[in-house]
């Protein structure tokens, strides 16, 4: 396994992959990894001959007030992890290699599916992901990319705008890694206390109540106002508790396939979570 | 030479050249094409093994009661014109298979040198230039891509785009070609009556007049004065008559290489034009 820190390197590494027209994979990381990043580098391995793992902690993604700062840098643990599900090469880029010493200009926004849920609280927060991960694209020139759907209306910002931008690639979105009860896998969780992280699960037993609900013939309205009740109850301030259909677009009731989505504060730490929800006729 | 009119047929006519590592060069236009287009192409033939020229009249970059549906469209006369340079593949999408049936939602806005000039009076047009270039490059996927420098500011758009988004692909300006009277070549120059034809060569007139008036020593305000003067007594309507360093910042004085602008409409049709001015110490 390599580690490249610079473009030109990078595109060096590269070379001979592209050359003999392997198949090239690309995981964007911001690092300190978990589970639910190696399992997006053990799908990449699965269809791509090289795997390339970008670790960068991208300042234009964080708002004012984020946590751009403490947000945990764990180079050397990550690599290690990498290395043992079979990562081929590591770009850790500084903040100066991705965005140079000259003012950038240009913006990159994807409308509408960002107007609400994490995109109503971050505002600026799709627009700094869609031109980091456009600018990495173009480092990269990966056959295949990999998101997980934890970051859900994420992973659909990014096949909006490669579609817009017939940008040459595959997005591959990978479900969501838990913990054994139930907490979805996230840098973030680290920033939890031993009380806090004891109560997190709530947000995915709560997720899975609602669908049992939603089976069982309860009105979506009620199933929402529900699931913010409980969570509020149990000390979390919830951001946002919503349903979308699969493709973000609004929902009013229950007849389709849709997804249920969760931003909650425990503390100071923002969580979100989402669940695909089945509809059967 | 071939004609694609669509992103599969192009992409299986580029195939074995890409795959044989062959050098790809790119000429977006918007087609009705002059010596000037003629041009870009052959310097694009001097350095690349296969020339793609796309012809594509792009709707999202014309404004509201611009010339979309009137410009001319000469796909026939065209394609002679590009076999007798050596042009290898013609790209002809229609407005469908470039922006599909889905509707778009990604934008792209490349800020500050679009505030003023053609981004003043054209809002809009130069977000639209950076999308569709953007997709067009993503389509090619050249190595180097040619624009003419009689649309300056849009050459220094697609410069910083490139730069800001790191597209994997070298940008070449090349000078602006004129007819025998100065008049700078452009598709629009066709909507001329006759007697604005003859009219129209002043803009080119005043520009060197005002490159003479600078190395004299005459102060700048007063040269872009006397353009706007003139330009209106000859019967235009002034847009604007500016001045800036080469990057587009502004300049007040002659005390380094600028770049004079003109922007002017004889009767509907507007004509642009710059001349680079040389500071000799």
């Amino acid at each position: 396994m390599k580690t490249e820190t610079t473009i030109q390197g990078l595109t060096a590494s590269l070379s001979p992959a592209r050359a003999a027209k392997k198949m090239i994979g690309f995981v964007p990381t911001m690092g300190n990894l978990h589970e639910g990043h190696l399992t997006l580098v053990r799908e990449a391995k699965k269809i791509c001959d090289v795997v390339v793992v970008s670790i960068f902690v991208n300042p234009t993604q964080f708002g004012v007030g984020e946590d751009f700062d403490s947000y945990p840098r764990t180079l050397e643990q990550d690599s290690r992890l990498l290395a043992d599900v079979g990562c081929d090469i590591i770009f850790a880029p500084s903040v100066e290699q991705m965005y140079g010493s000259q003012p950038r200009l240009t913006n990159i926004s994807v409308g509408q599916i960002t107007d609400d849920l994490c995109g109503k609280s971050r505002p600026g927060h799709f627009d700094g992901v869609a031109v980091v991960v456009t600018k990495l694209f173009n480092i990269v020139q990966p056959d295949y990319a990999f998101f997980g759907q934890k970051d859900y209306q994420q992973l659909a910002v990014i096949r909006q705008l490669v579609q817009d931008l017939n940008i040459p690639l595959e997005v591959i979105g990978v479900p969501i890694v838990r913990a054994q009860d139930g907490l979805a896998l996230s840098s973030r969780n680290g920033y939890l206390t031993e009380e806090q992280r004891a109560t997190a699960p709530k947000i995915y037993q709560l997720l899975k109540q609602a669908e049992q609900d939603l089976h069982e013939g309860k009105a979506l309205s009620a199933v929402l106002a529900t699931i913010s009740d409980q969570l509020t109850q149990a000390g979390f301030v919830v951001d946002y508790v919503e349903a979308r259909q699969p493709n973000l677009q609004p929902i009013e009731q229950f007849t389709q396939n849709l997804v249920l989505f969760v931003a909650a504060k425990l503390g100071s730490t923002r969580l979100i979570d989402n669940l695909q929800v089945e509809y059967k006729t």
